[in-house]
Formats: C-alpha cells, structure tokens, sequence
C-alpha cells in the first residue's frame, strides 16, 4: 500500500472562515502535502477571485470545495475527527500536541474517513463545535502571541499529515563513498605533505591530524573527492616555476 | 537556561520577494513560534500597507525587518545558515528534511547567531545563493505539486524550530562554527592556491570549487578547523627551501 494513501481519507473543515484568501491559502496548503478533501461549513464569501488566486495552481481543491450548513454535515461519515485549537480550554476532550494528533488520524485514515477542523480568524472554534470533536490538537507556540493565521496552522497540520505517513524527502544518486584504505591513504599524504612544507612538526605533532580526521570524518568523503583532495597535495608540492 | 533562547539567535530571511503580504505574514508566522529577527534582501515592495495588514499584531518583527541589498549582507555574522528550497538541486550544499535542519539550528544558535533563508515566490532560491549556505532543508511535499507558498514555509520551518528547541536537552560543549566570512575567505584562498599551482585552470574550472564547497559545506567547519586549513594553504603556497 502507499504509504500516502491515507492522506486521501483526510478531510480538512474550516468554520466560518471569513477572509476568502484563507480559503485559498489553505487549499493550496492541502495540495503541497497531497491532502485534497476541503470542507467549508458557511464561509462567509465563497467563491471569491481572492480565494483563486491564494489557492494557485490548487484551483482543483478548490473547485471540489464541499459547503456545508453545519460542522454535523461536515462531519457525517467521519469515523475519527480532531478539532486544531490555539489555546488550551475547559472542554470534555482530551488534549494532544498537532504531532500526537497526525499520528492518530493517519492510523485511522489507513481504513476509514476522518476529519480535522479549524475555526473562524478571530474568534476560533466554539464549546460547541469543539465538542462535536473526538480529540483537541494544538500546535506550540509562542505564549505571548499564539494565534496563528488559520492557514497557516492548515499548513502546520497538513505537513504533520504528511511527516506521519512517511513523508521523506527522495535524495537523488546514492553516494559513492571512499573506501577506508583510500580515506588512510589520503590522511597519510596529507600528513606528509604538512611535515615537508614544516607546517607540521612530527616531534610535536600536538592534535593537528586527529583534528583533521574528526573535519574530514564529518564530512564523509566521497571516492570522487578523495581523488580531488589528493590531486590538490600532488599539485601544491611539486616545486614551483620560478620566473 | 531557557529552552526556547536559542530562538532569538536565528533570523530568518527572505531574497527579493514580490508580494509585501507575504513578508507581513511571515513576520506573524515567527512571532507566533518565539522568533523575531526578520531580514529582506531586496524586496519589492516594503513597506506596504499588505504587509501590515498581514502581520496582524507581528507589528513589532515587521517594524524591526532589517532591509539589505544582498545575501552577503544578511548572513554577515551568521556561524550557520540553511537554505530553504522546494526541490532536489544539483548544488554544493548537502540536504536534510526541515526537522534535521531545526535540531542543527537550535544546537547552535544555543551560543552563536544562525540564519534560514527563503527565496522568491517565483523562482526560489537561486544556485549561487544556496551555494552561500552550509545546508538545504526541503520540507517534504507532494511530488505532483510541492510549491508552499513562502509565508506557509516559513510558518513550517518556524514551528519545527520551536519543536526542536522544546524537545531537547543541551548536549556537552556546543561548537564553535566559523562565520560566513571566514568560510568565504577560505574558500577563495583555496582557489587561489588552486589557481597558482595550475591544479585550477580559471578558464576552465569545471565543477572544482562547487565539489570542494559540498564537501566542507557536509563537515559544517568550525572557526579553529578554518584557522588550520588556511595555515595549511599558508605553507605549501610559500616557496620551500631547497638543500
């Protein structure tokens, strides 16, 4: 199975959104992390070329958009749902950080529908709405000024989604590394070529070539740039022209 | 010491960015995650009435932007800085995900001033200024459409900072990083001694010094490992003595 099926069982509820380009925004949001389930439970101006042109080339999120008359309609079908709430309130839910909560709803989504639900700009989610809920998420923040525009903690959520389904990034060519005789190889010749210029006093060597290792170790050398490294050596220690 | 006080050692940059709202939204995406240092190289349109408007009560990050007129001048005294880029890239600079990148910040922006930076809403980042960064982070996203809107990246990244900074314990003595221009000096010391041997030939440089900028870029030097290098150059560049 891909591990980013689940993704596809994931709606994402706005609540009385009232800036068109928050629609848009959160679209587009949905799209980058391969979510595409978008909700809107009476937004107060939909459709709107503001939300189109925030949404770019997540147009078709948008144009799927389903509205809604109540967060029940939003919600029917959904066998799990979890309300995105910026501060911690007195409510019959228990609370999770927007990571725990990822991980729950993509376990869920593996086999069934499920529901994220994010409230209006100014005012949130209501007691209500976040009742109708089976599991608060909020995302840490800053305690002096928590309040997250919503489509930007959409993204927050989204990608957190995406990171617990198995979101990695594809890294290109494996790397060649050098093989060890070829990294002491070059050690050796580095260290020679230090004692030849006088940089490097093998009666007092101090920490200068277990300090170059630990460099040249962290950077895991490739075969390619060992060959380099020692064609640098070879060409810095031949004597020089002299005009 | 506080957890979250390495967040006030991290700025966070945009390179010439069009829209003014997205600089207001991505001061409000840092204040909300404890960061407050926001830098714009160049950007198009700032200050604007967008801007403010999407800052909402980030009023004081956006009114505290510095405005530079290059990369150079944003990373100046940074000891670390990461690229923020979309997709995979053929470059100098070795990639992680936008979490391995954070808990490298957060380590040390515990002692010294580090930098994210973010690129044009059109066209992103370009070669050479990712190349001026020790690392690229790219948040994972959908294959099919993985274009965050910028002010949405920077609210990601910002938010995996907080997380890695609330998550873990200092580990032992922090290192100390060389600064952008020490980094930059060894670098160009390097491909002059290159040069003067004849191993670099300027008229044709091949991939050399972008292969060497990947390799030390992947061993993130330190200010005494640069000290040693440049030593090195120092005495296999003097004319030796011949007996």
């Amino acid at each position: 199975m891909n591990n980013f099926a689940p993704l596809k069982n994931i709606r994402v509820v706005l609540c009385e959104t009232s800036h068109p380009g928050n629609i848009g925004a959160a679209a587009r949001a949905l799209k980058t992390m391969g979510l595409s389930q978008l909700y809107l439970v009476s937004p107060q101006r939909f459709p709107d070329p503001e939300a189109a042109w925030r949404a770019s080339r997540a147009d078709d999120v948008l144009a799927a958009a389903k509205v809604c008359d109540s967060l029940d309609e939003a919600l029917a079908g959904a066998a799990f749902s979890v309300a995105c709430s910026a501060r911690s309130r007195e409510v019959a839910v228990p609370e999770v950080t927007v990571r725990e909560a990822a991980a729950q709803l993509i376990e869920v989504a593996r086999t069934q529908a499920v529901a994220v639900v994010f409230g209006n700009e100014t005012y949130g989610l209501t007691t209500a709405e976040v009742n109708k809920c089976r599991l608060i998420a909020t995302i840490p923040a800053n305690p002096r000024y928590s309040s997250l525009n919503v489509a930007a903690a959409v993204q927050v959520f989204a990608y957190e989604l995406r990171m617990a389904a198995g979101g990695q990034v594809p890294r290109g060519e494996p790397r060649v590394m050098a093989g060890h005789e070829e990294v002491e190889s070059f050690y050796a010749h580095l260290e020679q070529t230090m004692v030849e210029t006088g940089f490097l006093n093998p009666e007092h060597p101090k920490k200068l070539m277990p300090r170059l290792r630990r460099l040249f170790a962290r950077a895991q050398l490739e075969k390619e740039e060992v060959n380099i490294l020692r064609g640098i050596l070879k060409a810095l220690g031949k004597p020089k022209n002299r005009d």
